[in-house]
C-alpha cells in the first residue's frame, strides 16, 4: 500500500482532545487506503517544562543525559495518539527512536540523521497495521545513547521517514495553514500560496519564515519528498495548504513569490580598516572560528589605504562579534578605528525563483523603497533573492510596499 | 568495589533542588569507595499526569502504550540525577530500561523482573564511572516493547538490581523515616524499629503498612537482600531508618512487633446457605475466577442443615463479589437468602515472629479487645500474625489498647 507521512506539532498534540482531532485526520487517510507513519512533537509547553529543569539541574549539562531527558515529551504523545487511533479502530503502535531504531551521529542535541531501517515498521505494515505512530525529534547513536535532533527536529524526522519508505508525500501540520506571500499580520492581503519550490521555501525558512526548518526543507529537496505544509485547526480538504514541490510542478508563479523579514539581524561597522589583501579573509575568518554567523557583508571604497567594512550578523551573536573582533585586532593584526553595533535594523527579503529569468526585480525593490523614504544601509542577492537592510521602525512599510509593487496578493 | 544500591521515592525527587539533596546522599556512599547503583521513581505528581492522559484518551487502553507512556517519568528523572551527580563532579549517567537492558515477563503493567545483564553497567563501572542512575518501574519484553512493573515497582527494581550486583545493601528512601510499630498518626507512642525481619514485614505491606511493596519485600527475602528503608528528608546517619534482614540478624524482639490495620476491607455474609460438602469450595472459587480476593473467612455452626459464611475482600471489589455471587447463585447451585456487605469495618493485626514460639498472643489480644468493649467479628491467624474485623469506629482505638498491652513503646 502507499505511504503517507504525517506530522502534527506540539499545539496540534497540546491535550488528549487534540490528539483525538490530529488522529481523526490520519484515520481519514488510512481510509483512503494509505499505510501512514505519523511523527509527533511532545505536547505544546512539555519540552520547555523539560530543558527548564535541565536548565536548573546543570548550566553546563552533559548533553547526552540531556537528550535522554528531553526526549521524553514525543514518547509520551506517541503512546497517546497510537491509544487514540486503536480506540478509533484503526491499527496503530508507537514506536521510539531506539525501537526503529533511528541510527544518527552522536553529536548531541544537533545529531544527524544516519539510517532509517524500514523492515521492523514494513514488517508491520504487512501484518495488518496501518499507522506507525513515531516519537519525533530523537534517534539512537552507536553507543546506544539517545540523541535528538535539536529544536524543530520533529520536522526533519518526517521528512527523513518520508524518504525511507518512498512515501508519496510528508504532510506537516502545524498552526498556521500554510506559507503566505508574507506574514498576513503585517500585510492584511497576503495570499496564501498553493505551491511554492523547494528553493524559494528553502530562502524563506532560512530568512525567518518560521513555518518550517531549514534542515527538513533541505531533505526534502534532496530527496524529493513532497512536502505540505496544512493547518490542524482546518477541516480537511485536498488543496488545503501548501504543497513544497520542484519548480518543474510548478505551472504558474509571480516573479516574486514572497517577502520575508527578520528583526533579528544587527549591523556591525568596523570603521577604518587598512584596506590591504587579505584583510577580509582575515575578519571574516575569525568570526566565524567565533561562532558567528555573518550574512551580508559590504565593503566601502578605500580611501588613504582605509575603507569601511559593514556587515550583519544575528542580534543574539552581537556581543561575541565584539568579543571576538577586540581580540582579534591585536591578534591578526587587523586595526580599526571603531567598531559600531546597530541593532535597530531589519532585514526585508524578496524571494522568487522568477527572478532568473527576469530582470528588474532589485531596481524595483531599490525603487520603491526610495519612494517610502526608506534608506537602505546593506544589500545582498543571491540567483532567486534580494535582501536589504533597513532601519527596523520601516520594517512593516517596507514589507507593505514591496508586496503591493510586485503584486503578490493577486493569483498568478 | 562494593556495589550499594540506593532508591529514591517520588518524594523525594520531586524537584530539581530535592534530586540535588539525594544526589548529596549518593556522593557519600560514593566517597565511602561504593560504586552505587541508583533506581529513581518519577517526580512525584509526573506518573498521574500521564496516567489522567491515558485515561482521558482510551478507557480501554493498550497496555503496552500505557507503558510506553508512563514510563517516561522515571527516564526524566534518571537524566536529571545523572546530571546532578556530574555537577558534583561524581563520574555518573542514566540508563533506561532498555539501554539495561532490564528484561521482564510480556505481562504489559504488571511485568514480572527475568534477567537483568550486568555487564554493561560494570564494564562502565571498570572504566571509571562511580553510579549508574537506573530509571525503575521499567524494562523491555522479549518483544522490545516498554513493560511496567506496576505501581510501586521502582522498590522491586532496586532489590532486583541488589540482588543482580550482589549490593552489600538497598537503601529505599522514602517520606517516612523507617517502619513503626504502628501508625505514629494513631498511637503517638509509635517507635520507630531498628531491625524487622523479612516475614513480618511482609505481613505489615501486605496488611496495609505502606512502606515497602510485598513483592519487593519477598524478592529481597528469596535473594538474601539486605534492605532498609529510610528518609531521604533526615540528616544522615549510620543507624538511620529500619534494616528489613533475615531473624537470625536481630538479636531481641518484641513478641508482637507491628500493629497494621487496614480500612479498605469490607466484610460480606452469605446468609442461610445449604451447608453441604463443597459448598465453600464452589462459592470461593468462583470468587477468584471472578477476580475477588478474598481475606479472611468464617463458617458458623450448621443448624438444619443451614449456615451462614462469612467473608471478607477489598471494599473497591464489594460490587464485584456481590455481582458474581447472584451469578453464581443458580450456576452453583449455591442459593442462599441474602448477601449482607458491611463496609463499615476495619482490620486490624498484631504481626511477629515472637508468636512462633510464644502462646497467649491470641488470648491477649481478644481480651485487650474485649476488656475495650469492641466486638470481634471475623479471625484470621498466621504463624506470625493475628487479624481481627472490628467496627470501623473503634479502629483507633484498638490499635492504641493493642499498641499498649504489648508494650511496642520500649526497646526489647
Amino acid at each position: 500500500m502507499p505511504v503517507l507521512v504525517m506530522k502534527f506539532g506540539g499545539t496540534s498534540v497540546a491535550t488528549p482532545d487534540r490528539i483525538k482531532r490530529a488522529a481523526k485526520r490520519v484515520g481519514l487517510e488510512v481510509s483512503k487506503g494509505y499505510d501512514v507513519i505519523v511523527i509527533v512533537s511532545a505536547m505544546s509547553g512539555k519540552t520547555n517544562e523539560l530543558v527548564g529543569w535541565v536548565n536548573e539541574t546543570s548550566p553546563m549539562y552533559d548533553a547526552r543525559e540531556y537528550d535522554a531527558v528531553v526526549s521524553s515529551g514525543e514518547n509520551v504523545t506517541a503512546g497517546l495518539m497510537a491509544m487514540t487511533l486503536q480506540e478509533m479502530s484503526v491499527p496503530a503502535r508507537s514506536w521510539q527512536g531506539w525501537q526503529v531504531p533511528l541510527l544518527t551521529s552522536s553529536i548531541h542535541s544537533a545529531a544527524r540523521i544516519e539510517e532509517i531501517p524500514t523492515h521492523n515498521i514494513l514488517a508491520k505494515f504487512s501484518e495488518g497495521m496501518r499507522v506507525a505512530v513515531v516519537a519525533g525529534f530523537q534517534g539512537i547513536s552507536q553507543e546506544d545513547r539517545i540523541t535528538t535532533l535539536g529544536r524543530g527536529g520533529s520536522d526533519t524526522t518526517a521528512v527523513a521517514f518520508a524518504a525511507a519508505f518512498s512515501a508519496d508525500r510528508c504532510d506537516i501540520y502545524t498552526d498556521v495553514d500554510g506559507v503566505y506571500t508574507t506574514d498576513p499580520r503585517i500585510a492584511e492581503n497576503a495570499r496564501k500560496l498553493n505551491k511554492i519550490s523547494f528553493e524559494e521555501m528553502l530562502e524563506l525558512a532560512s530568512l525567518g519564515a518560521k513555518v518550517l526548518q531549514t534542515r527538513s526543507v533541505e531533505l526534502a529537496m534532496r530527496y524529493k519528498v513532497k512536502l505540505r505544509v496544512l493547518s490542524s485547526f482546518d477541516e480537511p480538504s485536498e488543496d488545503a495548504g501548501t504543497l513544497v514541490c520542484h519548480e518543474e510542478e510548478i505551472m504558474e508563479s509571480n516573479v516574486v513569490s514572497g517577502i520575508a523579514y527578520s528583526r533579528d539581524e544587527a549591523k556591525m561597522t568596523l570603521v577604518s580598516v587598512a584596506d590591504r589583501p587579505g584583510i577580509a579573509a582575515a575578519i571574516f575568518g575569525h568570526l566565524s572560528d567565533a561562532g558567528v554567523n555573518v550574512d551580508m557583508i559590504i565593503q566601502n571604497i578605500a580611501e588613504d589605504g582605509r575603507t569601511d567594512m559593514t556587515f550583519s550578523c544575528p542580534t543574539e551573536q552581537v556581543m561575541r562579534a565584539e568579543r571576538a573582533l577586540q581580540e582579534g585586532s591585536s591578534k591578526l593584526h587587523v586595526n580599526f578605528q571603531q567598531l559600531i553595533a546597530d541593532t535597530n535594523v531589519a532585514k526585508i527579503s524578496a524571494v522568487g525563483i522568477g527572478m532568473r529569468s527576469q530582470s528588474g526585480v532589485a531596481a524595483k525593490m531599490f525603487k520603491t523603497l526610495s519612494d517610502e523614504g526608506i534608506n537602505i544601509k546593506v544589500i545582498a542577492t543571491s540567483e532567486i533573492k534580494i535582501s536589504v537592510l533597513i532601519d527596523r521602525k520601516y520594517m512593516e512599510l517596507a514589507v507593505q510596499a514591496l508586496h503591493d509593487v510586485f503584486e503578490l496578493e493577486k493569483t498568478p
